[in-house]
């Protein structure tokens, strides 16, 4: 099929939507045209987590572990970060001899000796998406659900998981602008998985403020260990059992939402999701007394504090420019090109709808760069909307769509 | 543009239509892709004519002659014919020595001594429309009216005509089907020329049957003979006449149109039309005297005679088929590489709405091939439908827009 004619396909697709037969059929036809990546040769129902995308979202950095804890096989392929959002592996490769490249002996032995293993995407996995949205990029039809849905589902079929539980993020940092957006993108997702006969839930998530306090990699990294050992920020928490319930619903572990919470909760208390981290991070080349002492983790030459202007309640942290002040710090990548720096970022110290008074802290910038580090800080203080009043409360968790 | 984007283009206007002025800027992107004709050096308001094409349409071939005999110099691009419908051209080579190939001096001297001169397609014109339509035609955008209308226009305003007269046909033997869809590409022609300072006026003719009795080159141009000499067929005539009376108000020698049609009926008379068809055809290179004796002109070896089968009044012709069956006796082109057959066709003997009993004769087939004849006798048969009564009346002329 040549490009002038699959553009032209695009085309009316944008204009004209596709039914769930057709979505489900494109996302078919692009997952047969590479390779299919085959777990039946791991034990268990092989669970995948997805996430459309967030600022300061390290969810499959404790989640993976902890979901794996219970006997849910993870084997998982991840990617790196780009623009405002950062990627897991990026993230994993703080932990000093990290290593995403496995053999696909070691990636199926792990996922069933240790019950996790994560790789970077391999092989050719849908090759027609790669095209179709290339064409889309050049031709203005990246804005069409069906087309964004069929994109996501069909890597995540094609890498094979039996069941996959999405995190569809929602607000100012995320692709997804409005929660009936981000519902109906959900909707197209859990319809598409559903018909090809993968169990698919799709959770709708807050991102119009970044998620916990750490923006960056090795601090993210440090954030989801502390969830581990108890410590979690809130939200951060909140979803991780969210996911990791319905990850273990599909996983045939828990028979309700309640319970795979209360599972969760346990694995975090006794301590057997760190001890599965700590695994996972050893069998992948990585030193896991990381875990231990966060201490070791690449750390940046100067702390900066930001401090508020002004008295009030903080009514809105705009995600987006945090993902990008961030990267401007060398945490994310501007260009598939460039290289980033594990140490830099930014460490919330409040959050949305909490109170402040004018000279309190809110933020620490980590950087290895002064004149970067009183950019940040004027860019920082621009993006933490300072309020008499709170207009509403947002939800962390919108809706779940299966 | 790379034709992916052009492709997508397409579909987004197929599917949003274009406005009058997107319509129009279209229009003149396309024109000024390639040459423009400047007939500036003719003196006087050059009005062109253009059909939409239809099955025994030879009425270029008296019309032109008989406009420039009133003094509207006529100069004039024309095609070859392609698939069922004609072109002025191939039917103009009836005359022996007949040549299109004119050089620029003589084309623009023919046009100012005697008024009229006729060149096949020179030069670039258009090579955007080209390239579009190849795209239209391999994403299924080809159905779309402002396209169709941008199109042909801006082939006609590249051509260099200060007006043109448009034939638009609708029927069976002609792209527009109903008389709606032929008013509405009337309306975006119109209003391409209009917008961009060229008079247009779309005349909507019928092709629910073929024009006048024959069809088939050298059988065509003696048709259109016999009109100037007061023996044309009656739609044949009308249609002349109110093409001619809109050319003539273009070319600002008739007030109106019934005065345009006095001064046409006048000069079919007076027999000046017929001398501006010789002078015409003898400065082309072309033997005159085929105009007076008609005998001279290429002929089939066989006319066989089709037969009514049945008795009853013809309630259709089928305007499309006939202009298939008269290429397959050779008189058209199924592919541009095709050479054609200037001596056969058929010539009707019954037109819709004449009764006709058994045994009467239907049509005359002329062909070289006994077998292609008898072929031929069958497909006619099929093609005119005898009824026991006439369903409705169908007008020649539809509508005028302007």
């Amino acid at each position: 099929m040549p490009d002038y004619q699959a553009s032209a396909l695009l085309m009316s697709i944008f204009f004209n939507k596709m039914n769930k037969r057709e979505t489900a059929d494109l996302t078919m036809a692009m997952v047969n045209s590479g390779d299919k990546i085959d777990l039946s040769s791991i034990n268990g129902v092989k669970v995948d987590k997805h996430s459309t995308g967030g600022v300061g979202d390290k969810t499959s950095i404790c989640l993976t572990p902890l979901v794996a804890s219970l006997g849910v096989p993870v084997a998982k392929m991840s990617g790196r970060g780009l623009g405002h959002t950062g990627g897991t592996i990026d993230k994993l490769e703080a932990f000093d001899g990290f290593s995403v490249e496995l053999s696909e002996e070691t990636f199926i032995n792990n996922s069933n000796t240790i019950g996790i293993a994560l790789t970077g995407q391999t092989g050719n996995i849908a090759p027609a998406d790669k095209k179709i949205y290339a064409l889309r990029d050049v031709t203005a039809t990246v804005d069409n659900m069906s087309l964004i849905a069929s994109s996501i589902m069909s890597k995540k079929i094609a890498s094979g998981a039996d069941a996959i539980v999405l995190d569809v993020k929602v607000g100012d940092g995320a692709f997804m602008k409005t929660p009936e957006d981000a519902k109906a993108l959900a909707r197209e997702m859990v319809d598409i998985g559903t018909s090809v006969g993968r169990k698919t839930i799709g959770v709708i998530s807050d991102m119009d403020q970044p998620l916990g306090y750490s923006i960056g990699n090795s601090l993210e990294v440090i954030e989801a260990i502390e969830l581990l050992k108890g410590n979690g920020p809130k939200d951060l928490v909140e979803l991780t059992l969210a996911l990791g319930s319905y990850m273990l619903v599909c996983g045939n572990k828990a028979s309700n939402f309640e319970e795979g919470k209360a599972l969760l909760l346990e694995n975090i208390n006794n301590g057997k999701g760190l001890e599965k981290l700590k695994e996972f991070v050893k069998a992948q080349g990585g030193d896991a007394s990381f875990v231990d002492d966060t201490s070791k983790f690449p750390k940046a030459k100067y702390i900066v504090p930001v401090k508020a202007n002004e008295s009030g309640i903080i009514s809105k942290i705009n995600a987006e420019a945090f993902g990008l002040i961030a990267m401007e710090l060398g945490a994310g990548r501007e260009t598939k090109e460039s290289t980033i720096d594990l140490s830099v970022g930014i460490v919330l110290n409040k959050k949305r709808s909490e109170e402040v008074n004018e000279g309190d802290i809110l933020a620490y910038i980590h950087s290895n760069d002064e004149y970067k580090a009183e950019k940040a800080k004027k860019d920082i203080l621009n993006n933490i909307i300072i309020s008499k009043s709170l207009d509403k409360d947002i939800p962390l968790i919108y809706d779940v769509v299966q």
